[in-house]
């Protein structure tokens, strides 16, 4: 990959645009995958990037495109004459046009529609129609469909004539007269029959794996990966096959998910744009509105804090373990939430497995909780220099908080989900907060007992 | 998919059994897929589980093996006699039977090598040689390898002939009579070519993305999917095409990578299991090293708190608010780390950028900051009812922290990385323990200098 050392090619590319020569620079241009000419343009001046993407080859132009940051495809569009951005618009596939249509400004999606064919438009049209983040709106059209009645030879012939502008021609569907999704048959299963009489009837599977138009991306992409699918039919409510999902569409869903999940996690209001390109305002609105929350729920330990606090003046000691209780409860819940939340993305945990969940949990935590209590007493009376009770109030406090934690973690995931909200929500930040104020209560309770505080 | 109801499917085939029905029990359990199997198991008896095997049809039953879970295959082995063993292993790929060879104890390995051919055996034992996480141990070596000067026909000949064992027949490798790479050819760009004149030299491209077998398999997987191939060749020092890593096998590995930087965030020392099927002990053991390591950390903050336990004694009202602060700047530094993880792992950030986000969490920090800090001094000063000067004090330390925790959070994961180490083990856990220690810190300066504590 040439990402390791990007500045070098950059640095060759720019100095024979100095010396305009464009012929050299034509050839090494050509060189490079569409993947790799979007991350040069990344490293370029925006002056430049016009004129390269002219001196790209001019068939593959869509090919560059699609893979172009919405930025690079803004400014190249602007730059383009009507007849340059028919001529990409016409080649890209539907479901890149589509994602393209949903990134730009109003008055370019209306200029881009003004230079698409009347046919494509109306296809662009039915998909744009279709909920964001639906199966139906992320599929292409571009798909080789058969009738149960072709033979080889009409296959191939069929292959031959149209397949050059489907997205695969691998798999292909097999319809009847009223567009109904009837088989699937591939390419490899025609390949290897032993005789050329057979007709699609003969090969296609009719178990077909399919969604519907609604179904959610995620879901749709899952199912791809489950079965191990080159690509997915897509039905609409009648049956009537209406587009595929295909493979490296799936990939990109199924990253873009982990994506978010992760960024839900950490408290991060989820945004397709990568970090260095989200500007410092856009940045901070999907950051503050989960620190103002979380900062304002931290009012609840305030509170206990204020409550316990001539009791704490009279035991200092105890004081100067509360971060580590805090902290040690935060870790071993979000342990378990994190776990929890990643399973139920995977489908290797349901909402039946709660009570599973709960006792497995309630035994891991015995033991871990064991484990710190025991090390922490250890540790408190060695190098903390403090006295046995305090040692034993705040070492019973962590084998507690653990439990707790642990028992938290594992159910609040399922909870939120099963009212109908991200899991992912109830990771490291909300956990942390919650078992911040359980912490203390133990704490406190524990407190109370031994030292009678 | 079936996972929504699995209990019905369950059910229906547990009454089939305990009646005996197996021709209808056999039907129905031709229609599963391979992948809908493996979830209808995981629900049986495992008395049930061989019985089930077996009616399954014998043509496909490594297409069901694979799919299946490493203990249920250890029970199918033990159930198998050494034919049917024998059986399921010569229709398995290469790289499905060295995943399965990773995963089963010695005394099984040795049985499975013992009913392989002396040919597959002899490949199974190259791929094994290979160290763990490259591409090399997980490639598969099913691959249509054509020559140069073939035809059209000969090319389809070959394909027919050799493709019903082949992983994918859809991207064919050119090498010439060393077996070094020299080209790549698709049967679509055959299906299309307009005439049958051409050989596979015309259609070949010759500029070739490839890895070599020592690359991590991430990153075979992750070019796989920057460049939308259907499958990568694998080649060794001395070019020699040796094997593929396809689509499917890709999206597991990505899937499994985040699965794993997911857990390391959380501080979980990752694993390939499944959540619900692995052991108390064995989940203990993930957890607690890491669980032990931030407690222990956490001794420095405690110190700080020892060192300043007179002072907060006579400033009792700050005890209240040190869980805020802590919590706040722990959740604005993992929003910080947590992206930058993410970003780092998907090539969108490089270790050059530091300046970059230093610059720009600089500006962000500041933003965050500053909102935080007013909405706080309000907070305080009308729900809290504290003193003024504990509100300013609080505030204060509030805003420093934010833009300390930031910097930290955009910083330490690039260190981490730089050194060596997997950056996520930089996300919320080390980060809380680390900004917990100089929050502390910041406030009791502060204190010190507008309370004079």
């Amino acid at each position: 990959m040439i990402s390791e050392n990007i500045k070098e090619h950059v640095e060759v590319i720019e100095n024979l645009l100095e010396q305009k020569d464009y012929r050299v620079l034509r050839n090494i241009m050509s060189e490079y995958e569409p993947a790799d000419i979007a991350e040069i343009f990344d490293e370029m001046s925006e002056d430049d990037i016009p004129i390269l993407f002219r001196i790209l080859p001019k068939d593959l132009a869509s090919d560059y495109f699609v893979e172009l940051d919405t930025d690079h495809q803004m400014l190249l569009i602007s730059s383009f004459s009507d007849r340059e951005l028919s001529e990409v618009m016409e080649d890209l596939f539907v479901d890149d046009t589509v994602d393209l249509l949903d990134e730009m400004p109003a008055s370019v999606v209306k200029r881009i529609l003004q230079q698409t064919s009347p046919e494509k438009r109306e296809v662009l049209n039915q998909i744009l129609a279709y909920p964001k983040g639906s199966a139906g709106a992320i599929m292409t059209t571009e798909l080789v469909e058969l009738k149960a009645h072709m033979t080889f030879d009409e296959v191939f012939k069929r292959i031959k004539r149209t397949g050059v502008n489907k997205e695969t021609i691998y798999t292909c569907y097999v319809t009847d007269d009223y567009r109904h999704l009837i088989g699937v048959v591939s390419v490899k299963d025609f390949l290897i029959a032993q005789n050329d009489d057979v007709t699609v009837e003969d090969l296609m599977e009719t178990q077909i794996i399919y969604v519907n138009t609604t179904e959610d991306e995620e879901t749709a992409a899952k199912m791809l990966s489950k079965y191990d699918l080159l690509a997915l039919p897509v039905v609409d409510n009648e049956n009537r096959l209406v587009g595929i999902l295909t493979y490296d569409d799936a990939m990109d869903i199924i990253e873009s998910e982990d994506t978010e999940d992760i960024e839900i996690m950490a408290g991060i209001t989820p945004t397709d744009k990568p970090y260095l390109k989200t500007g410092i305002f856009e940045t901070w609105l999907k950051r503050i509105p989960w620190l103002m929350l979380l900062m304002i729920s931290s009012t609840f330990t305030s509170k206990i804090l204020q409550h316990f606090e001539t009791g704490l003046a009279a035991q200092a000691a105890l004081i100067a373990f509360i971060p580590m209780l805090m902290g040690t409860g935060g870790n071993a819940g979000s342990q378990v939430s994190v776990t929890v939340i990643r399973g139920l993305s995977l489908d290797e945990i349901e909402l039946r497995d709660v009570f599973r969940i709960l006792w497995k949990e309630a035994r891991v935590s015995l033991l871990c909780g064991l484990s710190l209590c025991i090390v922490n007493f250890g540790k408190m009376l060695l190098i903390d220099n403090v006295s046995v009770e305090t040692a034993i109030v705040v070492s019973l406090t962590v084998l507690a908080v653990v439990i707790v934690s642990k028992l938290v973690g594992g159910v609040l995931p399922l909870l939120v989900k099963r009212i109908g909200f991200d899991p992912a929500v109830m990771a490291s930040p909300f956990i942390t907060t919650i078992v911040d104020a359980v912490s203390l209560l133990v704490y406190f309770a524990i407190a109370s007992a031994v030292l009678s505080m």
